[in-house]
């Protein structure tokens, strides 16, 4: 098994923190973005998305997507259970996680790619206006989380989910993109502090 | 339990194929978007980030975003399993699934929703070089989706899966955002064809 990342890449920190949080250790192969590495023809047979992680089991099988390589983890070992269990449960980090990409993560990534400098070359046709328009949306998202967060300890409820590890990736994702999260927003703070200070976050 | 959703959108209608596909039949009501009925104070009250579906169960828990949503009714009625079965195709599926979303769906929706006339109002700012830049990234991952579809009958495998779900409603999405699949693209058009068959399709 191998799994192909890139430590500077928020993604592969993904997947890396969850396998910290499964106890679990994989090899791995950097693969540079900012070196177009991830557009090679050797990495394109791995993924012809062009994009890290990929996860290459034994028996030659790959599988992309942050999400779904952890997902095969967590089948492979079930504990401490990351994905919830039960179909409530569930069904609540599968909405949380998705909530955390589709409205904090994927605009945090559309500030990034479409305003820094440094992804001229990588993210084209790089629009401004689109990146613009992310901004008050990251904002009010972080509202509607602060008010979740008031009266429970992490994202989807009383204990670390995956959806605590995309909200954490997210999070940290917009000091590249030369964002903040508010001050007053005090319970995302208080969160973010406390998912911060668990071992895995430094994987 | 109550399904809030609205016939005429694509997302609750990967919910409707599901639920046939399972043979369930849950009591809905619709919020027409047409008519802002997803803002109103009602309804905000339900899903704060003002999005259908959701699902109400009844003890008062709230379940948004499409595939969460079909992940409870997976966990209440295993069979047929939509989500894979075992670490590696529960993984494929995963991975399949969003391809369809991140790389398709996604597209699909940027394109109607900043290109077309009637989003002027729900899609603001409405940004027109989003849209455009979208298109041939729809059209690029159509080419990988057909090479892939090349050897195999349906999108994660040889089993109908929600994947497949996806792939149906972003190639039906298609139309409203005033695209098609490329003529040449044959064995996507021959999935398409086969999925649109079964009775699901018209959910």
């Amino acid at each position: 098994m191998k799994l192909y990342e890139y430590a500077r890449a928020p993604n592969p920190r993904r997947v890396r923190i969850f396998l910290a949080e499964k106890g679990l250790t994989v090899p791995t192969e950097q693969v540079d973005i900012t070196t177009m590495q991830h557009k090679s023809p050797e990495f394109t047979a791995i993924n012809p998305l062009q994009r890290v992680p990929a996860l290459v089991l034994d028996d030659g099988t790959v599988i992309t997507e942050s999400i779904a390589i952890c997902r095969y983890f967590e089948g492979l070992r079930p504990e401490p259970p990351l994905f919830g269990r039960g179909a409530k449960e569930v069904a609540l980090v599968e909405m949380w996680n998705r909530r955390m990409e589709l409205h904090l993560f994927a605009s945090v990534a559309a500030v990034f790619r479409h305003l820094h400098p440094a992804m001229r070359e990588l993210e084209q046709p790089q629009i401004a206006a689109w990146g613009e328009a992310n901004k008050p949306r990251i904002v009010e998202f972080l509202g509607l989380l602060d008010r979740e967060l008031e009266d429970r300890l992490y994202v989807a409820g009383d204990h670390f989910t995956v959806a605590d590890i995309t909200g954490l990736v997210a999070v940290d994702f917009l000091k590249p993109a030369k964002m903040a999260v508010p001050e007053e927003f005090t319970h995302v703070r208080r969160w973010h502090a406390q998912v911060s200070e668990r071992p895995s976050a430094r994987a």
